[in-house]
C-alpha cells in the first residue's frame, strides 16, 4: 500500500533558520537581504486631500504595523489577527515616487536622478504595472504572511491612498539541501551572481545614496520593471544557443569563459574559430560593470506567472537597487536596449521608480526626517 | 548598524523535512497526503483528433514525467532541466472530467455520480474557471517547482489536449515551529478540522471508490470549486459575528462549545438565553456529517489571490474528495447553498468535477486499466 499512510519515499530533516526580522536599522532591512521567498509589491496614488501632514500619518501609522507584523503579531487594528505568524522572516519595505517631492513642503527634498525612466525602444509599457507615488514591497517565507501584512497595511492607508498596482512574485534561493543559493529565473538562469556582496564597501557604494540629502542619508533608490519572458520561443532555441544569448552556463551560471559561478568573465576570450567566447550581445557581458565605466546596481529578481483563464503569463519582476538611478541604472538600461541578445525573448511591460527612505530606529518613524 | 549585515533579531532553526514522495501506489498519492504549501491546477480539454488510443498515449507520457519530476528529475524532453529540484515534496495528480468518458470505447466506465454540479443559487459561475476534460493538479513546497512541473506536463499534453483554465493556491499548513497545523483560510479560519483522517476506516469509506467499477478502484472523485471571499464585508464584522456564523472560536477553530481545535461539536447546547451555542445557520453546523446522514467528504483547500491592475480578489480554491460526488458531496452542498451562513461573504465562481483514476506501481502507467 505505497503512497497511501506514509507516502514519503525518501525524507530527510533539514536544519532551516526560522527567524523574524527585526524592523529598525540605519536601512530598511530588506534591502541588503535576499530575496524572500513570496513577495508582494503594491504601488498605491495619494488621493487628493494627502498633504505632508497626512502622509506623515500614514508612516506613523506604517510604522506601527511593520514593528508588530515584523514580529509575527497582529497589526494594530488587525481584523485578521490569526493570520500573523512569527518566524517567517516577514520585511516591509515603504518607498515614495516622484512625484510625492511635489507636494507643499517638500520641493527640493527628491533625491536626484528620482525620476520617471524614459521608455526603451523594447519597452511595452502597460499602465496597469506602472508608476505609483508609494510602493509597499512585503516579503515573507509565507504567502499567507505576505497577504495578510498586505492587507493591513492597505488598509491602514485608505484614507491617504489607493493601490494602483499590485504585482506577486516569488523566488528560490535555496538548493535541494536548503542552504542559500543565488536562485533561477523561469529561463532556467541563474540569475543575480554579479551582484555585489551586502556587508563590503563595494556594496554600499553602489547602493546607498550619497547625494547630500540629510534625509534621505542611509536610503537607495528602487526600480521596479516587469519583465515579460517568452517561455515558448525560449524553449525552441538549443541550449548552447540559451548559453550564448546570457554568456553564462545553464548548469552553474558560471561564465562560458569559466567553471564556477562567480568566476569573473573573460571579456576577451575567443574560441578556435577566433571568435568571442562571451559574444558581443551577451547579457553578461553588456551588464558586467566592467563594460558600464564600473557603474554597478543591485539587482534582485521575483519570478511571476500571470494566468487569465487558460492564457498564462511568466517573466520575472525586475528589481535594481543603487544610490543614484540617472548614473547608474539609466545607462546601464539604454545599453542592454540596444543590444542585450534577450530582448528577443523579454518585454518589459511595467515600470516604476520608487526612493527607498532609510530606516528607522525604536521611537522614530519612517521617513519622520522628511516628514514630521 | 542594526539591519544592515545581520538583520536577523530573533533567529532558531527549525528541523523542517525534506523529502521526495513516491509516485506509486494503490491511490495517487497526493489525495491523502496534507495540503501542498503550493499548488496549480490545469484543467484540459480535449482537441478533437484525441481518442482512446491517443488519451492512453498522453497518459504513458505524462507518468514517465511524473516519474522523474517526483524525484526531482528532468522529465523527459525537459527544456528547464536545472528547475527540476529534489526534496520539495512535488506531487501530480490527475483527472478525468465527464465528457472522457464519452469517448468511443469508454461508454460505460464513467464513476457513478460524475457529473457537472447543477448550479447552486448563490452560484455565479464563470466559463473561464469551470468544467474541464483533464485536470492536473502540481503540488510542492516551491513555487518555482510546481511552475515548472506545469510547463512540461502542458507542453507535453499539447498533441492531446490545451488549458481551459490554471488556477494558483498556496496553502500554510505549519505554525511558527513549522510543526503541521491544519491551516487557515484568507477570512482568518481554521480551515479542514472536520476531515476524516487518513489511513482510517471512516477516510477510506468517505475517500475510495465502491461503485464496482473495475479500473477505478483505488479511484476517487474530485470536486474543484473557486470560491471568492469578500474579505472587506467580512472584517465588517466583529470577532463574535464572525465567530458565530462560523460556529467555531477564530483562535483556535474549537467549536464554540468546546476549548480545542478537535472538540466534538456539541450541536444541543444553549446559552443562557436559550439560544444555541451553534447556530442553525453556522457553516460548521450544517457541514457537519451528523446532521448530513452520516455522509462525510475529504476537503481541502488553497488560498489565492487574484490580481487585474488595481483590483485583488481573494479566495479559496475548494477541493472535495469522495467516493460519489452525487451521493456525498451534493447533498451537502445543496444544504450550505440554502442555508450557510457564509453566503453572505462567499461566492462561488466556478465548479469542476473529476474522476482521479487509481494510481500506479513501477512498470504500469496511469489509468491503463481503463485505457490499455
Amino acid at each position: 500500500m505505497l503512497g497511501k499512510d506514509d507516502p514519503a519515499a525518501s525524507s530527510t530533516e533539514a536544519a532551516v533558520v526560522v527567524r523574524d526580522i527585526e524592523p529598525y536599522g540605519d536601512h530598511q532591512p530588506a534591502v541588503a537581504a535576499a530575496s524572500p521567498k513570496h513577495a508582494e509589491l503594491v504601488a498605491l496614488t495619494l488621493l487628493s486631500g494627502t498633504d505632508r501632514a497626512a502622509l506623515g500619518r500614514l508612516m506613523r501609522l506604517w510604522t506601527a504595523d511593520i514593528v508588530a507584523l515584523s514580529a509575527g503579531r497582529p497589526a494594530p487594528g488587525d481584523t485578521a489577527p490569526e493570520l500573523a505568524l512569527p518566524g517567517v522572516a516577514l520585511t516591509t519595505t515603504v518607498g515614495f515616487g516622484p512625484r510625492v517631492f511635489s507636494l507643499p513642503g517638500l520641493a527640493g527634498l527628491k533625491p536626484g536622478g528620482l525620476d520617471d525612466l524614459p521608455v526603451m525602444s523594447h519597452d511595452r509599457l502597460q499602465p496597469a504595472w506602472s508608476g505609483g507615488d508609494l510602493l509597499l514591497l512585503v516579503g515573507a517565507d509565507d504567502p499567507v504572511s505576505v497577504v495578510h501584512a498586505v492587507r493591513r497595511l492597505v488598509a491602514d492607508a485608505a484614507p491617504f491612498a489607493r493601490p494602483v498596482w499590485r504585482q506577486t512574485g516569488f523566488w528560490n534561493g535555496a538548493g535541494a539541501d536548503r542552504k542559500p543559493v543565488t536562485g533561477r529565473n523561469l529561463f532556467g538562469q541563474v540569475d543575480g551572481t554579479g551582484n555585489p556582496a551586502p556587508g563590503t564597501p563595494e556594496f554600499d557604494s553602489t547602493v546607498w545614496s550619497t547625494d547630500g540629502l540629510e534625509w534621505f542619508r542611509g536610503g537607495t533608490t528602487l526600480v521596479v520593471r516587469r519583465i515579460r519572458m517568452n517561455l515558448d520561443t525560449w524553449d525552441e532555441l538549443t541550449r548552447s544557443e540559451q548559453e550564448r544569448a546570457v554568456g553564462r552556463k545553464l548548469s552553474t551560471g558560471a561564465p562560458l569563459t569559466g567553471s564556477v559561478e562567480h568566476d569573473e568573465l573573460d571579456l576577451e576570450k575567443r574560441d578556435a574559430d577566433g571568435r568571442l567566447v562571451i559574444a558581443e550581445n551577451a547579457h553578461a557581458r553588456l551588464s558586467h560593470h566592467s563594460t558600464n565605466d564600473g557603474r554597478r546596481i543591485f539587482r534582485k529578481g521575483l519570478n511571476y506567472v500571470q494566468d487569465t483563464g487558460a492564457t498564462r503569463e511568466s517573466g520575472l519582476i525586475f528589481l535594481s537597487y543603487q544610490a543614484d538611478i540617472a548614473g547608474q541604472f539609466l545607462p546601464l538600461l539604454a545599453r542592454l536596449d540596444a543590444a542585450d541578445a534577450l530582448n528577443e525573448w523579454t518585454t518589459t511591460i511595467g515600470s516604476a521608480v520608487f526612493a527607498i527612505p532609510p530606516g528607522f530606529h525604536p521611537d522614530e518613524w519612517l521617513a519622520q526626517a522628511l516628514l514630521r
